[in-house]
């Protein structure tokens, strides 16, 4: 048992760029680099609970192999050798997929999901795989921050966070459907990337709802970009969609002239020093020449149109999740939660017909986001209320990620505030299918407020 | 050994008015008809090969639970005991789903796909999985075609469309994503639809393409519309699309006004005989009154668009189909066919700046094809070259079908024309998400054709 007493993660955050010239030269290597993730992980994955399976073999086994290719000057990509973490509803070939549910224990496909198969053609080591809510909906299983180990990581993309902050890897998958990449990456002090909708193929990851994404946590925002770029390089996005492809060099950083204030429904949960907090950054950023936007009509109509987005979503999903959750509770209703139960029953009442009224009011919405880009590169706002919550029981409150994830516009949190010492996001939004502009607006802001 | 002369097959298609007095009074019952069905496929089935596997005993229970659900005045829906097929690549709980591939022989997933639900909660027979090609692609498994058991019944739903024609069932579902549901349809002379994209959900079926929709094939238009409809009502379409959902009378006949006439890239290919069964169909359309549009700037539009569709279609589906196959490829290549192996290959060597390109295109097409509303009800064309072709090498050219399937838009085989005798279909085509309507014009001219 670990005391629940604020017991901070030694580990600083270890940025590790794959493409630089240690590789290539042979002062590390990409097996030294595994090792190293493999000590901390022996030193504290037991208090955090990251994982639910490791394949440290075949780990060490695909590192050696990278080790040898970067020797020869043959890398199969930038991240040939990053050891990367999978979240636990993704298929994987070596290891279970059990969806955080004991519905799944033990249960293996036998194939690699379509991300996780284009980062092994990448050179990628797939060393574990990551802890997720149930059906990476609520139901948190245990994990704790690294930063507090009596606080949740947040969830749904629970052990993806916490790996990546306690030094466990540098990067892992993660998926969203309302806020489960940038709370976990806020409370964990990662950065946390929600692509454009469709950005990254989900094939064999079991997240098929129409708000849903597969995207990255890690612990710089090239890394967010680099593994993002070379898994949608060889699968694409979801099909029918264009994928996030943009240049190598989209982290560049690039000075946004003006980044408009979308307050959300957050706004009244947050604290105070959440909020000062974000104050504070808006005036640095205001201070080295950006047009702050917080008054404009465009921007009232787009907080006016999200304003129900929790509310909204929650009955878009719970619609969308209906099946194969009506199957499962036939299966065995007793390995399903409460809360699990309770969402299919109002699930089961809403209706075709009322399911069809809220995608519309959701396009509406769209819409007029979409006319941001008139008056801002981008839009910021909190990544969480404040920081992790104490206590194991919930994942957090998801309101300041859920526009993000409505809208289906990329999303970015990057951790430049706290509050009382513990990691806190600042969240920017961008527009459907700029990926790439975002990260170099979002590049020039991390690099700006972590000065 | 069945020999490959012509062997018509003796039943005539019955249609299966499942809401009709004769249950509701107790003169026929839901079991009295599903043993009538199960008679026609002890007779046939062994020289067809339309089944990959039944379940006699649980149709049989479930029969008799829907018969007395009809004496007490409670049926589930208008389709409560309707015996139902399944193509074999979408997922049922109490038979095996083997996506025509040696791959996954036996392999069982333990749940129903959400149509499959779906059509569960409305009391339908899930009697079997009907044959289908490789992972619904191109590579026969034998099915013979019951109006000539030395032709192919078409593909890729080419048991559904078999066990349709032959009388073993009223409908089935299948799916198409270049001219799976169509091709058989109008070989087998049954109907066909295949809805606007996003119609049925389609979860649990190994169908994602961007193009692929799930589908009914069926022994006359009301159980084409039913069957959907009653899918739809429970589970919806795809996640974020509306679904096909319209009133129970939409298969009212409604004359349309004016009928537009695509030829395709399948018209030079079309034999005589299919050229002059739709010239003298269209003609007493015409002399009903329909205006046949023939010549118009945005037709000549519309056919310029879809002039490559087939080429496009072959690119943007062997894009997506990339994964899983390089998985399985990986674990077995000689579990593939030649035919899937060269598609993979292809595919690989595609790349996702080029596939961005031809959505792109495919996108365009689409606004070219909508505007075609404002000059027509509908469009129609043939279904196929024309009658099936002799052999069960290949399953035919869906030459005729891909338009629809690029184009996203809604689509119905009508068996009204024929070629020697034997089955070709006209095919109407519709505008996105107005399946209904076309269902009114079609029910009106099948009526008119079939009189």
């Amino acid at each position: 048992m670990v005391a629940a007493e604020k017991t901070r993660a030694t580990h600083a955050l270890r940025p590790y760029l794959p493409a630089t010239r240690d590789f290539a030269s042979g002062k590390d290597s990409q097996r030294a680099f595994l090792d190293r993730c493999l000590a901390a992980i022996a030193q504290h994955e037991a208090e955090i609970g990251a994982f639910v399976h490791l394949n440290i073999e075949g780990a060490r086994a695909a590192s050696d192999g990278a080790t040898e290719r970067w020797r020869k000057g043959e890398a199969l990509s930038p991240i040939d050798g990053m050891p990367i973490g999978i979240k636990d509803i993704m298929e994987t070939e070596d290891m279970p997929t059990e969806l955080g549910s004991p519905l799944f224990t033990g249960w293996r496909s036998g194939r690699d999901a379509a991300a996780v198969r284009a980062l092994r053609e990448a050179g990628a080591v797939i060393l574990g795989k990551t802890v997720t809510t149930e059906f990476a909906a609520t139901e948190p299983r245990g994990t704790r921050n690294p930063h507090d180990l009596g606080r949740t990581p947040g969830g749904s993309s629970s052990g993806s966070a916490a790996a990546v902050a306690a030094g466990f890897l540098p990067a892992a998958l993660g998926t969203q459907v309302v806020g489960s990449l940038l709370r976990p990456a806020s409370y964990c002090g990662c950065f946390g990337f929600k692509p454009s909708f469709g950005g990254i193929n989900r094939g064999g990851s079991h997240d098929g709802l129409s708000q849903s994404c597969t995207g990255v946590i890690a612990a710089s925002l090239a890394e967010c970009w680099v593994v993002a770029r070379e898994i949608v390089l060889r699968i694409g996005g979801d099909p029918g969609h264009p994928g996030i492809v943009g240049p190598a060099d989209a982290v560049r950083p690039t000075p946004p002239q003006r980044l408009a204030i979308l307050r959300t429904a957050g706004w009244g949960k947050a604290s105070d020093a959440a909020k000062a907090a974000f104050a504070a950054a808006l005036a640095r950023l205001a201070k080295r020449g950006v047009a702050i936007v917080d008054s404009h009509a465009d921007l009232a109509a787009a907080e006016a149109a999200i304003a129900d987005a929790q509310s909204l979503t929650k009955q878009i999903d719970g619609w969308e999740a209906r099946w194969p959750l009506n199957v499962y509770r036939d299966r065995d209703a007793t390995k399903l939660s409460k809360h699990m139960l309770d969402r299919l029953a109002a699930a089961e009442a809403l209706g075709v017909e009322k399911y069809r009224a809220l995608i519309a009011q959701r396009a509406e919405a769209r819409r007029i986001f979409a006319k941001l880009a008139a008056i801002a590169d981008a839009v910021v706002t909190l990544s969480a209320t404040g920081a992790a919550p104490i206590g194991l029981d919930s994942t957090g409150d998801a309101i300041f990620n859920v526009p993000a994830s409505f809208l289906g516009v990329p999303a970015l949190s990057l951790p430049v505030l706290a509050e009382s010492g513990l990691p806190l996001g600042l969240q920017m939004i961008g527009f459907a299918q700029q990926d790439a502009a975002l990260f170099g607006a979002a590049a020039w802001v991390a690099s700006e407020l972590s000065a």
